[in-house]
């Protein structure tokens, strides 16, 4: 029975949206911004620096070097005493939080590359939420106020870091669609109907 | 409202059948082999003869060369009396008749591109069909008796020549996720889940 529900999207897509509605339908609990406090608090980094690093160019040494030099942090060391870049370190935390997330029982989880961590399971529905750009760029522009050409930039910046993230940690392309079971173009379909989808799906199927 | 459904889809991930079933469970008509026999109808080619050439190496001179030897033909003349090479008539022919048969009404058409031919309309629900590897293998060997080494080769030769056929005639990727608004694992979902949804999708968004 898949009863977590992991949710990749791309930024302006109503993602979030979608996944709160999923879990408030269901009754069960959204993950999200504790992804980051709990992975904060696994790999004793500050919370602020967690939430810069994430989804950043998680593959370059230059920036973890600045990244690290910048919050006073040298090269830590990993959990088996190998030495880790930080951005690796809050990848690794964070998958363990995932790990216990799911292990806690149904629940949805939006983004952190949970559909690869999670991917040995049986027990989980990948989702992928996406839309054509004049829709994420009306949504970026409502949901927080950015002028076109300022949304449609950090739209372009998103996927690309979106997509290098995915790639350094899973060796996979994100949004592939092998890597789902099911991908929604909220744009077309809108947030209530992805929502009803992922809903119909969640403990239907084993 | 859309009525209309274009099912795009992988061989051996079930497309067909999940195209049945949702004209069978709505009521609307089912076309597929009916585009050869119309195409080849409009075109003046022999069913045969279409049959063999669509979703072939579109794009090569060489093929339409050989084509058009071993058929007898030379290069035809198209309908506004430009020399089109067959693949391409073939290709002008299936518009034609695609859009005949959704200016009909609702109705689900299988392959041929009629995502692209009608995406300007807005009562077409444009649906992908995809599914792992070794599910379709397996579904090729039930359904057509082939071996597990032919099975293979003949999906992977499939994916490229519909992958070419589409880039050719439409400049778009195939099964890239922003062509579609819903793209389903039938593998993962199963043929009655993805009817289920396309069904639960159809008529109620406008």
């Amino acid at each position: 029975m898949k009863n977590i529900i992991t949710i990749s999207r791309e930024l302006g897509s109503g993602g979030r949206s979608i996944g709160k509605l999923v879990a408030n339908r269901i009754g069960i609990p959204y993950y999200d911004r504790e992804l980051i406090d709990e992975a904060a608090k696994e790999s004793g980094l500050s919370i602020k620096y967690v939430e810069n690093c994430e989804q950043r160019a998680t593959n370059s040494f230059l920036y973890n070097f600045v990244m690290s030099s910048s919050y006073g942090f040298g090269i830590l060391q990993g959990a088996n005493n190998q030495t880790l870049p930080l951005t690796e370190q809050i990848y690794l935390a964070q998958r363990k939080v995932i790990e216990k997330f799911a292990n806690a029982g149904s629940c949805v989880i939006v983004g952190r590359c949970a559909d690869y961590i999670l991917k040995d399971r049986d027990d989980v529905l990948r989702v992928f939420i996406y839309s054509d750009m004049n829709t994420r760029i009306r949504h970026s522009i409502d949901a927080y106020g950015m002028s076109k050409m300022t949304a449609q930039e950090e739209i372009e910046h998103s996927d690309r870091e979106r997509s290098r993230h995915y790639s350094v940690f899973t060796d996979q392309k994100w949004g592939d669609r092998h890597n789902y079971d099911v991908l929604l173009n909220s744009g077309i379909l809108g947030y209530g109907n992805c929502a009803k989808i992922i809903c119909s799906l969640t403990g239907t199927i084993s």
